[in-house]
């Protein structure tokens, strides 16, 4: 199974749930990503069905929207 | 550290938020309530803040809701 990767954008709700996620997978297997600093994976993230962020996509291609700190449009 | 509570409706974005989350979270950590058969446990859930499921309430007190299924109101 490929990584995880967990986008997020800085954010307070993005920052909670980071620390919360990250007690359930091992660093290893997650990669986190900031599209408010990394803006060129924005377009990753929508590809990948990324609808806001705090978001997880898992390696199976599932995405699990985390509460709501922000809208990807909004990180465009 | 106690348990997590997962809550869900049995919704398809219920089932398939669980078996994702419990990829992570090994099933002694976990209780999983289903409010659509376990109405009692409604105002448990809306004590804990949970707005939507499915849901997740850390052993921490935080709530992930993860993605959306239901409204909480809907369930009452």
């Amino acid at each position: 199974m490929g990584k995880a990767i967990f986008y997020h954008a800085g954010c307070p709700v993005c920052v909670s749930a980071e620390q919360d996620i990250l007690q359930f997978i091992p660093a290893d297997q997650v990669e986190v990503i900031h599209l408010g600093t990394d803006k060129e994976k924005v377009k990753d993230a929508d590809a990948a069905g990324v609808k806001s962020v705090p978001a997880l996509v898992l390696a199976n291609g599932n995405v699990l929207h985390i509460n709501f700190g922000a809208g990807i449009d909004d990180l465009k």
